[in-house]
């Protein structure tokens, strides 16, 4: 006998992965619990599930949720704050006072408003690093979105945990009290080369193999980065860490702009994860990570947003359409990162860096409900001969209307089910007027 | 004694121009007809004008409409319908054939579709270069945007007039019949350097200076063009075209991507206007545009889309999105295009790319009521400490949520008051099915 859904996900298309040639006229998805039971025609679903509950689009594209593997979530609340600017005003004028007036309670509503945002713009998954880890994850258990999160550790003292050895207290508890959590996984999170010594290095490596966490680190960002591991470490930082023993297939590293042909094959040879945050790498001039090279060696690329100081966003669908632009120009060549391999990168390339490519990436029997449905009775979003190069070049965020995660809803309608979205605005008007008089302004 | 005005558009926010100083609180403006009579505190407006019809938005921003200078509106029936394609392939595999099926009907259906988009994301002007303009137009007229339109001019038969001499005639009737419209300015429009012989754009710069209208034209796109134009010319296009006697004020140069100094110092003295299609250079693989020199050569910097077959929408905050981001890593500096310069180009830089900077681009009293309404009660764009940070790096077109063009509301909460959205995407969807079998397809 066939499991009684409890939920029925139905549309006018139904595109499961990345490739449209999987696309599927009315089609829907039968979820029972967290899980994908059956995918089939509409009419097949709805008499094998007669009491199960609808959420019907009739206009509707019902896909995989999308995947931000780096964010920092709580920066919304420093949204707009400062741009423009050369990355070491940016920093020492800007975010570093800031992030010093940070208390357990900003990130709290700092995070929620992210998240929020995160469920309204598509998506379901999201990899954070931050300050004050315990409350980006006390949101992410409200929010109902599927987390990694982790606390930032470098050197030096952290206005959240204080001296370092307290951030390792910190990161134990952590693992001990998500350890069987459906949603919330907790992650090792250096912050990177130039601020963590190699002890610290090698000593979070090993809490994530002893954890079987995910290991999550912003490598190569940029030229500055490189030259100060050279000058410190006589090796690039990925070269740094491999000699550590720090890189493995539970890296995901963060950005990997500034990379030459030695540094791609050792990523490709140690199964590293990449993330690549075109828009933060653009707008703070970095520079363009080698994806396509990247992709043609055989390392999974990702991609994440960064936090919303220097984005200023956390809308994925914004994210793709730059990436699958940006490398175009990069290379002088127009098939370069097509809508399928850019879809793919914000779909299943996510799930990969999260070691969960079995379980969420894709629609299919047997994976976690993780789903979205794009409104396509749009002006913009008319004609439709190709579903990947819509939802690449000409959805946004805000084509989102419902969002099912391990087959739970979390927006229906753009009515968000777990966050109090007024509530949240509310509080974040509050929390940014008390960062007034601006740090750094005349 | 003050005259009375028809509308008071109020919000919580008001931003005139591009510039974070002139933003003010709770304050809105009072149209008479089609031009702004008064802009003030909303209270004192209201107590001004007590009859008057009110459009108030509580988290609402009040600003000035975008203008869009280079698009080929109809091409939105080719939305997504070939991608990621070389250059040459893309065109004469599908651009080519499919144009050469289309009909008045079609280009004046498709229009409306990429108006009614324009609207919905907040333009409030565009410049429209295509084939059957008069249906352009037709459409353009029906909408109640600020058009300038143009039937494009080349050597070879039109799929729209016929031979060469039949298209200067359709030309100069759309100028007779357009000459006296509030909204809608006929345009002289050569394709290019590459499809129009030298005695064609003679006689066009012509035309445009006895119409004392703009001269529209796609310059120095790519390098094959700049390549093309030096064998046959023995000059660049730009030097080409000034050879001719065709750069002037009035002219307004889409792309200019492959510009030598030379070049970039000819426009500037002659005055000549450009279009950025930042978009569409990338995914064409174009490439990027030497717009911050060009800007501080003195070049007036204007935005525009493109056309939907290879952006693929027309929605004008995409492209500021794209605008301030690209040139920062094309120059290695952050502080590059930055948010303030970039709506200004989307805005100001439009008007008087159009020779209309004394009457729309910003909100001023005596000038036209464009003006739209954005949404900022939402969780992408909270905290608010700056209003272009947010258009440019955190607003989507779906944040309008009215616009009024001429003192006339064309969309109130999203709905369109001029266009039947619902009919012209079910007119799009019959005409996208005429198109199957796609060409090129195997
Ligand atoms: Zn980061
Ligand atoms: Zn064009």
């Amino acid at each position: 006998m066939t499991p009684q859904a409890d939920l029925l996900i139905t549309g006018s298309h139904l595109l499961p992965g990345a490739r449209q040639s999987e696309l599927r006229e009315d089609h829907g998805i039968a979820v029972a619990g967290d899980t994908i039971i059956a995918i089939g025609p509409t009419a097949d679903l709805v008499a094998a599930h007669p009491r199960a509950q609808r959420l019907h689009t009739a206009h509707g594209l019902i896909m995989p949720g999308l995947i931000n593997t780096h964010t920092h979530a709580a920066m919304s609340c420093f949204r707009g704050i400062a741009d423009d600017l050369p990355l070491m005003t940016w920093l020492q004028e800007y975010i570093f006072p800031l992030e010093r007036r940070l208390t357990p309670e900003i990130v709290y509503h700092s995070t929620l408003l992210s998240l929020a945002e995160m469920i309204k713009s598509g998506t379901t998954s999201f990899c954070d690093m931050y300050l004050f880890a315990k409350d980006v994850a006390r949101a992410a258990e409200q929010s109902g979105l599927r987390a990694w999160i982790g606390e930032v550790l470098y050197d030096f003292p952290s206005p959240s945990y204080g001296p370092v050895e307290a951030g390792h207290s910190y990161v134990e508890e952590m693992f001990r009290h998500y350890r069987h959590h459906p949603l919330v996984s907790v992650a090792v999170m250096p912050h990177s080369v130039y601020t963590c010594s190699p002890d610290l290095l090698r000593r979070l490596a090993e809490t994530a193999r002893r954890e079987n966490a995910i290991l999550h680190i912003h490598l190569s960002e940029n030229a500055a980065e490189v030259a100060t591991c050279r000058e410190r470490y006589g090796a690039t930082p990925t070269r740094h860490l491999d000699e550590l023993g720090v890189l493995g297939d539970n890296t995901l590293a963060a950005h990997c702009v500034v990379l030459d042909e030695d540094d791609i094959n050792l990523l490709a040879a140690r199964r590293v994860k990449v993330c690549h945050c075109v828009e933060s790498n653009l707008k703070l001039a970095s520079g363009i990570a080698p994806v396509v090279r990247m992709i043609e060696r055989g390392v999974t690329v990702s991609l994440g947003t960064d936090g919303s100081a220097s984005n200023n966003n956390v809308d994925m669908f914004g994210e793709m359409n730059c990436v699958a632009k940006v490398h175009k120009v990069e290379r002088m060549d127009p098939t370069a990162m097509n809508a399928e391999s850019t879809l793919e990168a914000a779909t299943a390339g996510g799930a990969k860096a999260l070691g969960m490519e079995e379980r969420i990436g894709s629609l299919a029997v047997g994976r976690k409900a993780d789903v979205i449905v794009i409104d396509l009775d749009q002006p913009h979003l008319i004609p439709l001969y190709n579903v990947p190069s819509h939802l690449v070049y000409a959805a946004r965020g805000g084509d989102v209307v419902h969002s099912v995660i391990n087959g739970r809803i979390v927006m229906r309608d753009r009515r968000l089910l777990t966050i109090d979205e007024h509530e949240v605005m509310a509080a974040m008007r509050t929390i940014s007027a008390g960062f007034r008089p601006l740090p750094g302004r005349r």
